[in-house]
């Protein structure tokens, strides 16, 4: 199968196209390597199955040229920053909303009719159902880069509606692993390499928060690609389980060896629009055979070994 | 109070206006008058308090400017053309998601923090819950209409979360009666004008609808902007009712009184994204005291005299 991959050159993206490639597939990935980073594609550019093109979600043109001949997009490009939506109203408009729509015209022009998506437990806003069902009430969105990823959603439902295309949307809780460049573990990771001895903490450190592995993340959407065959397939991804972020604290600190002295933000969250209390239910996606293979724990140790091997990623942009 | 009105010359717009102004409020209207009438506006045209001004949603720097010194914006500009939706997908994207938050931003430059928005009860999809409440289950979206307008909604909540903006958002079933140019009574009284021995009629007649007379719609909206407190308040409005399309067409033809033969598209729906059965639950709403005045019948059979005394609008794009 030909798939094209944009944001191929992002966490996420970057160990989809590994696995695709190593399944035999070939694959075409799109990044603009804004955050992006070509040395997460350093395995994937000595394979011949691989194409790797420079380009903006923004690009229609673009887009509707390197699409030719692909049987199915994974489309994962995305201002991923739920933190700094404030600052920037346009770049989750732009880079989410607009680009979900580029790329459904450039699938349009193309005839390609399968796409995956990833969306975000953000969708459920303050969720006053916990665990989460795929189906709970409809909620008052709480960030941009949830509005904007519930707007993608909507977008790629009413495509496969008015235009016959089929639909794998998956909404993930945070992802750990190999090539994470962003969010909690990255920010302590840095704080505490500069200075060990303390811990800037946003909030009062009881946040509920649940992650997911990276490699158990690949493994649910190819899995759910593979087995769901609804019009529209909506699947909550996530361990089945969470973590307070002081419990994450004493793991990232005990892999490292160090006791920093911790400093708390205060309030119950950690800027505006953070949700305290993120917890997905799984069920539909392991009906489907899944379940992940490392727990909370293992994932955030894994990602802070990944990050003590590959510093450099602390100077990204992450 | 100084009111903006998006979209005021449309059908919505210039009953607010009207209503607005009778109340003792300055309105400014923004319309572009693609669809909008003019001849809508002639009564606020001859008042003091109502300054019209003829600009476009995607001139963000227009709207910036326009919206200097309000106290509040009712914003009632889209394409509200659900049905041909995928005939041109980028309209809803513009007109609908980016003029939405070309919106918000300018209300953000100005300092203006109360928002009301025409949202839709397509945002349910196909619901699954009939009567359908506001926090029905999370929805597939089958319209691109819906989907822009949820993505509205979305957007809106977003900004009352990170800019402390206060929303009213209304879920309408389609609305009926004085200046109504769109949707099947207006097709059916053009179809009956032209040749009232027949009548083609979309899908087979079966498709369960609720309609809202436009004065109670309006009553609606400034009853809930007045009680309603929340940071986002979400309210479906429309009658405790449906009809079915055939019942409809018996009330157009008797109004009329003219007996054509009917002409069956066939199928359970309209079109692709049509929705078999709409009907909202609005306790909501009538906990705040409201309730309709008219019947769906009694909505339709104003629309007709409307109709009937203002022939103009059948050659308007509708």
């Amino acid at each position: 199968m030909v798939v094209v991959v944009t944001g191929c050159a992002g966490f996420i993206g970057s160990n989809l196209a590994d696995r695709l490639l190593q399944d035999g597939h070939h694959v075409t990935g799109i990044d603009n390597l804004c955050t992006g980073q070509r040395r997460f594609l350093e395995n994937a550019l000595k394979h011949s199955h691989f194409r790797l093109i420079e380009g903006d979600m923004l690009n229609l043109e673009g887009l509707t040229k390197w699409f030719r001949g692909a049987d199915c997009v994974i489309h994962l490009a995305a201002n991923a920053d739920v933190r700094f939506g404030i600052e920037h109203p346009r770049k989750d408009l732009e880079q989410n909303t607009i680009a979900t729509y580029n790329v459904l015209e450039a699938m349009r022009a193309n005839g390609i009719k399968r796409i995956a998506f990833s969306s975000t437990g953000s969708v459920y806003g303050e969720a006053t159902v916990i665990p989460t069902p795929e189906d709970a009430p409809f909620a008052v969105q709480t960030s941009l880069y949830g509005a904007s990823k519930l707007a993608g959603e909507g977008l790629i439902a009413a495509y496969c509606e008015g235009f016959g295309l089929q639909a794998w949307i998956f909404r993930f809780v945070s992802i750990l692993g190999e090539r994470y460049t962003h969010g909690h573990v990255f920010d302590f990771y840095k704080q505490l390499k500069q200075d060990s001895s303390k811990l800037h903490v946003l909030g009062d450190g009881r946040q509920r928060k649940s992650y997911l592995y990276i490699q158990d993340c690949v493994d649910a959407m190819l899995l759910a690609m593979e087995k769901a065959n609804d019009k529209v397939n909506v699947f909550n991804l996530g361990v089945d389980d969470y973590c307070v972020l002081n419990d994450s604290i004493g793991w990232i600190t005990e892999a490292l060896g160090v006791k920093p002295r911790l400093e708390y933000g205060g309030g119950d969250r950690g800027w505006i629009g953070d949700n305290p209390f993120i917890f997905l239910d799984t069920a539909k996606i392991r009906a489907l055979g899944w379940k992940p293979k490392l727990s909370i724990r293992e994932g955030i140790v894994k990602t802070v070994e990944f990050l003590q091997a590959n510093e450099w990623v602390l100077e990204t942009r992450g």
